[in-house]
């Protein structure tokens, strides 16, 4: 297979994120809740503005943010109460095969993205990872206010989760803050 | 406003980009399209690939990606036919009014990042411009193959706009390319 | 093109309206709300009740709710948020193209309803501008009993732009009233 | 019960229609189809084109149109091969009960329409019956553009139930007609 | 037409089940709520753990649960409020329709279960009937944990309906117990 | 915790199955793809039929139809690539953690069924493995009428998969047999 067939794959492959849930989600008796893609693209943004407050690179941030869920094409979103049930193979590894078929240089980019967020010790890596975090019990609150009465346990837990200041700071604004639709009342103004 | 606020209330609006749709879809008839969040993903995804390909810092191109559509909780996701009817500000100017109350770097990080998109000068900018197009080419192909009869406009227009060669041979590798089900296929091998 | 070639189109786009959602839904952090189409099918109701309370003529008034929010076709559903940063033609001039492709008395028929719905000025076209906030807070009733906690902004505003006497007696028993599942309860007596 | 009350009830019931699906595209495979509400609302466009060219009036076909399908909220939409199984009181009696809480004008205005609808003896009430089986004829080639090999029996019963020459007419321009997205093909010209 | 071209007709049929939507719950506000096939698969289940608690077979009550909605496909989910406009045929009548291009022992098979159901006599059916009405004050109880205040009729309609003590004492569970989200919180201990 | 709590934390955990989507669809391109609920539903009505055809236990066959999948609560429905990557426990093993807060008989029932289905050498089991399969094929034939060109690998490697000469008949019959429409082209005869 030519490298330029390996990257149409890989995308193909990739377009499933949009189609895959976040499972958590149905347990707390979402019926129609948000594709990985989705919450991977809140996770890029937050870890962009985590990464400018905590004084690491926005940008690789951003990209680790982008990158840290794609091996979920193969093993899917599994939820938390799975873990007794299921043992997985690492996300390096994983990563690995996906990228197999690709060019040297996307092939590298993607597997050194993959590593340095799984190793988690640089402070991109710390960020993205708090990132991880902070979307999940943003959701919880958006899911909240539109009614849910069961996602407590996400906000606890992901709130436990935050190792920076800076994630501990915007966490606490969210749970206090606003309505969602801030923009529409003031935009009435 | 505090500071974390600031952030608090645009991450809320930022959750938009999970619910606000594609349109041009509706217009190919899809119902229920992809979001501008799920969209934004692949076009990071493609533009980290593509940067690797032509020498553009993938992490910069990544972050450009991941930002460049997010004027749209403001304005919606135009579509085509719509730009005879309407006239916008600048990206660059809604961009500024969405992080006034975030603090200075967070503040500085976004605006530069749109700023250097909409410019189109740098090669990250260039490919961050070309993952915007080859994602709507990848996601038409991908809807022509569960049905629609409808997206050769997508296809034609999204390959002609393509400036890149890595954009363009990934393209007719997309379009010649294998099944979505690739995967299932060789998985049963 | 013959002119039922034209119709054709006419009525291909205005398929659109079934797909077109009411994007200040998506602010309140509704996922999946109502299309134009499902929007404007309760405001011709509304205005068919409203004319008959206030002495104007329903099925008029009934027809200007039908068609005033064709020209959302070709320049999407502008949220509140977005008159800021968006400037567009006239409802009229959009309608003109809408119909250029059909026979004179098509063409006349719904350019002349779009013209009367702008100028509100008849009984009929008060009472129509009314059915269409007079729906919308409904269908923000609606949602709060199902949950979201985001609506106030919604009905508060649609309240204060009420002009009759009958849709603001309509608009407070909507408000005090009784369950969506009024018949349901009522069903099982 | 307060007159207002009855209307807001009414209007409660009335949101139903956004809810209900027309269940004939089930049987078609169709996992998510239109809502009667979206279904009723072309066939008010469709009625009121249909008028405007067969010399009727084109306002009060629209609202035939637009309340022909109310008693749906208490009956379902029935699918054809129901009809050997079930049988219904009478639109008029159905819609009668619907509006027995509302004041008289109210009342009158509406049941007076279900009435000729059901007559089917003016040209208003045979235009809008013709937009009724139109409409499910654009519905289908709409669904066949966009992938389903099984709407054939809907567009041939559809066609031969049409009466007026204009019904006819719109119908061979639909099913010879450009894509749906013939006005993105057109605007990127 | 052939034995095996019967079943596979039927099963077509069946495939509906997935499709059409519990219509109560459309008067609840709910938009898009479970299919006829998942409230069966939980009927099934339901009435095998009450069969198993009060002494009954729980493979043949399962089977009158997965089998006692299969006339819905020919008449659709009547909701209560139509069940004053419309007389159907009986269920078991309905049924013979449905299997009448089977072998006999199919046809057999599922017309029997039909009529014991009906007839309500067995402990089987009456553990599947109980099991009918449980499963929809649980699934209510559910779309009360996630927003909805409109179900109160359905949780009481159907507590009154129940007859054995295990149904009861399992309804009472569900009214009083933990969240939906029970999983979660105890898997993060 | 009481045993009616057991059953009803059950219950809410067997809720999930009616929001938990069989996964292989998305690889398909499928985007809202069926439950396993309603998956597990069509899986018991094929089984029923196959045990009368094959002289096995029709009500036993619909109860390991019904319970077969009921593990996936825990660990979600792996799709065929993921067996690469993942390790899961045993399926006797994760249902004896479901039920063992039930009390005894509702916990022998279902354990008891789930070994049967695992150890597939019963004919009851042996004809619900094979509705297992045949319920792929139909649902891929189905995906296939309404659009989708991805499905063929589905078809083919259930097909391979089937054991009993009557599931195989069917499978013909399906895949040679009329639309899914044949109900309405009939009807309308």
């Amino acid at each position: 297979m030519d490298h330029y067939d390996g990257i149409a794959n890989l995308m193909f492959e990739m377009g499933n994120l949009k189609r895959i849930k976040r499972t958590g989600w149905w347990i707390a008796g979402i019926k129609d809740p948000e594709s990985i893609a989705e919450y991977s693209h809140r996770v890029s943004l937050l870890g962009t503005i985590l990464a400018a407050l905590e004084g690491a690179d926005p940008a690789r941030t951003c990209l680790l943010g982008t990158l840290h869920d794609i091996p979920e094409t193969r093993i899917g979103d599994i939820p938390h109460i799975g873990r007794a049930y299921l043992s997985a193979k690492s996300a390096e590894s994983i990563a690995a095969d996906q990228v197999a078929d690709c060019p040297d240089e996307v092939n590298y980019t993607i597997k050194d993205a993959i590593d340095e967020f799984e190793a988690a010790s640089t402070s991109e890596a710390k960020c993205a990872k708090d990132a991880d975090k902070l979307e999940c019990l943003i959701q919880a609150v958006e899911y909240q206010k539109t009614g849910a009465t069961t996602v407590g346990p996400w906000i606890d837990n992901s709130l436990k989760a935050l190792k920076t200041d800076s994630a501990h700071h915007i966490a606490h604004a969210v749970i206090n803050g606003e309505s969602l639709a801030w923009q529409q009342s003031r935009s009435k103004e």
